[in-house]
């Protein structure tokens, strides 16, 4: 068990404390060139700033120094679960991103669409990106696969993307993907060195058999391989290891499937940021922890855009006093990871943090960016470390020790 | 396996993109009061300035706050490998010091010229430090000692301090000292408490008496002791951790013999700075990282000479614009530890780097010091995460998870 989760579970204690995690995807950015300012330094952001003034920055490090994280690892590192210690196989992660709802009993699966020429041979392996009106019907066909003891699971994610989940007693994930990563040469067949995933191979076999057959004439999309074949591991819940009820509050199925993934209770959050803020003051006696995920200034970030980001920052901001009217113990703003706009990508450059609470060491900061957070309160810290310290700001958690 | 080999090794990526470590040894320093400048800070720099104001500053601890560490520790952080679990023998350290290849079968040792009196209890446990010239030509005669099934190899150090290797399947390296640390008593017969190492202590008990009668008359290195016997521990190699195939440009035999220990390819580095530049540029489209070794900045800090150091900065400063000449997507700076001269040895602590890359998140640096790097974007970390941060910075590394 983690040594985090160690503590937090023997020291936690109940208050009647309200924490709000909001977490700015991608927060973190670069400036454009030396002297520079960053995207968030660049926007306007009265309230942050103020929150700044009444709190402590840092800079928090999502996996190690010089890692990139995806979405996955960011938010388990924020929500205090080491990324190293639980890694999510990607089959799991393309069912959450669909707001796919998996059980212990589920195996989940990325499936690409791809073209097999006439002797069977993969011809394209993303089956020319067909589009996703061609490719959607055909995974309402796939979905009526009936194999014996097994649900069987189809859902379309976007062009030649699918996710497959197979549900049933003594199946395991360790299968070897499908896809051979060439082409001129035909799919490979499911294969399992874990006696234990026995079953899943079976399943995965007649699963493809009959997928062959119903797509046999469907061109390009005449086949599917599977890829990132994995269970959901077993994860502690947030309230187990906290003590406190948690709500999340996103508008984007990735989020809602990472905060379902640690048990979390998944609300409603409309589809804008002033849903979510309304949300989060209607559901606001109904939990001690509010995990709030907005994920344009990841897009943004993406798309190179440094003025739309720099735009985005800004709405967030202009959310806050929504978020304060509420009076939350403790609020923190951060990221799951850099998205810098100049690399149009997420990067391993740690991440602008922010606590405001009555209990924070304030640290003279008066503005919340990069440079100030640099030189923050909290220092540079692994992100997994940021729950005992909400919690600890919170007044949640008891002395360790006599 | 480290945590950091197992990232770098699933994600690392391949590309055109030259990383440079130029290792100024023992480059930290301290004021000699307060108030003062450390020997750095006292330096004209004007390239290494310019590099910081395009780059990232920090303080690397080379094992764990207030541990000082030798070359062998230092050097293994730098290199990514965990100084704590890559502990490296004395006996391996000493050879490779001395530019002896070392392979997997060899047993490597430290030996000492002493003095026994008529008793056969030693009188001096360095031989009265006797003369290079004295000692060497009887290194010559031990390296005659003949075992049955073994290699031996006897090399001269320096004074009274020689190597001895066995090279021979079946030889483990733990073996105690037979310097009892101690004059007045006899040396200590060759003694394991690992039953894989019997052979070594035939091996050793053999090559003693052999060695006690070769060296007989000879006053006042009658006999020697065997201290720090040791194997090369496994290593896995640089490129297969990083991916990035490595050259080392270093005049002194101790740190080809590190970077050797990690199978970088050592090359002709020549004699001075200028060599080792030169080389670079001639190596340059040959490999993808490369280690540059300048010894000065810390035999000037064991001296206790500050001004002799602050001159060999001013020295390395001005051989920067030869390697940034070349372009190299990434450029560190840093030392394996510090050498305050107010200290004459080596020091805990943390060591100013330097990072320069077109992706670096600058931090506003103006200079190269330890003050600057205090306050610079990379914060204090451990040494060991360099690499990934070098990787990253030259875009070498996929992202964790999805």
């Amino acid at each position: 068990m983690s040594e985090i989760h160690t503590l937090t579970r023997s020291l936690q204690k109940k208050n009647n404390s309200k924490i709000v995690l909001l977490v700015a995807d991608g927060l973190g950015g670069l400036p454009l060139q030396p002297g520079g300012k960053t995207e968030l330094e660049t926007a306007n952001t009265p309230n942050l700033n103020a929150l700044a003034q009444r709190g402590t920055l840092g800079l928090s490090v999502p996996v190690i120094p010089g890692i990139t994280p995806g979405s996955g690892p960011g938010h388990l590192g924020l929500f205090g679960y080491d990324p190293l210690e639980f890694q999510i196989g990607r089959g799991v992660l393309e069912a959450l991103g669909i707001d796919f709802d998996l059980g212990p009993d589920d195996v989940a699966i990325r499936g690409n669409f791809c073209t097999l020429d006439e002797n069977g041979l993969i011809s394209d392996r993303r089956a020319g990106r067909v589009s996703t009106e061609v490719a959607a019907p055909l995974c309402e066909k796939l979905n009526q696969i009936k194999i014996p003891g097994v649900d069987v699971f189809v859902r379309h994610v976007k062009e030649y993307r699918l996710v497959v989940v197979f549900r049933g007693k003594g199946l395991e994930g360790n299968v070897f993907d499908t896809d051979p990563q060439a082409t001129g040469v035909a799919p490979l067949d499911p294969l399992t060195k874990d006696p234990n995933s026995a079953r899943t191979v079976d399943v995965a076999k007649e699963f493809l058999i009959q997928a062959r057959e119903i797509l046999k004439n469907d061109q390009p999309a005449n086949f599917l391989m599977l890829r990132g074949i994995a269970k959901r591991p077993p994860i502690p819940t947030f309230e187990e290891v906290y003590g406190t009820k948690a709500g999340a509050i996103a508008v984007y199925p990735m989020y809602r499937g990472l905060a379902r993934l640690v048990s979390m209770d998944v609300l409603d959050a409309g589809q804008t940021l002033e849903d979510q803020c309304a949300r989060l003051k209607a559901a606001w006696n109904d939990y001690d922890f509010f995990f709030m995920h907005f994920k344009y200034t990841d897009s943004t970030g993406e798309d190179g855009n440094f003025d739309a980001k720099v735009k985005r920052i800004e709405e967030l901001d202009a959310a806050i006093p929504a978020i304060t009217a509420l009076d939350p113990t403790v609020l923190i703003v951060t990221g799951d990871h850099s998205t810098p706009s100049k690399m149009k990508s997420h990067s391993w450059h740690p991440v602008p943090t922010l606590i405001a609470a009555d209990r924070c060491r304030f640290d003279g900061s008066t503005e919340f960016g990069e440079s100030a957070c640099r030189l923050g309160g909290l220092g540079q810290f692994p992100a997994k470390y940021l729950m005992p310290l909400a919690l600890a700001h919170a007044d949640r958690l008891e002395k360790f020790g006599a």
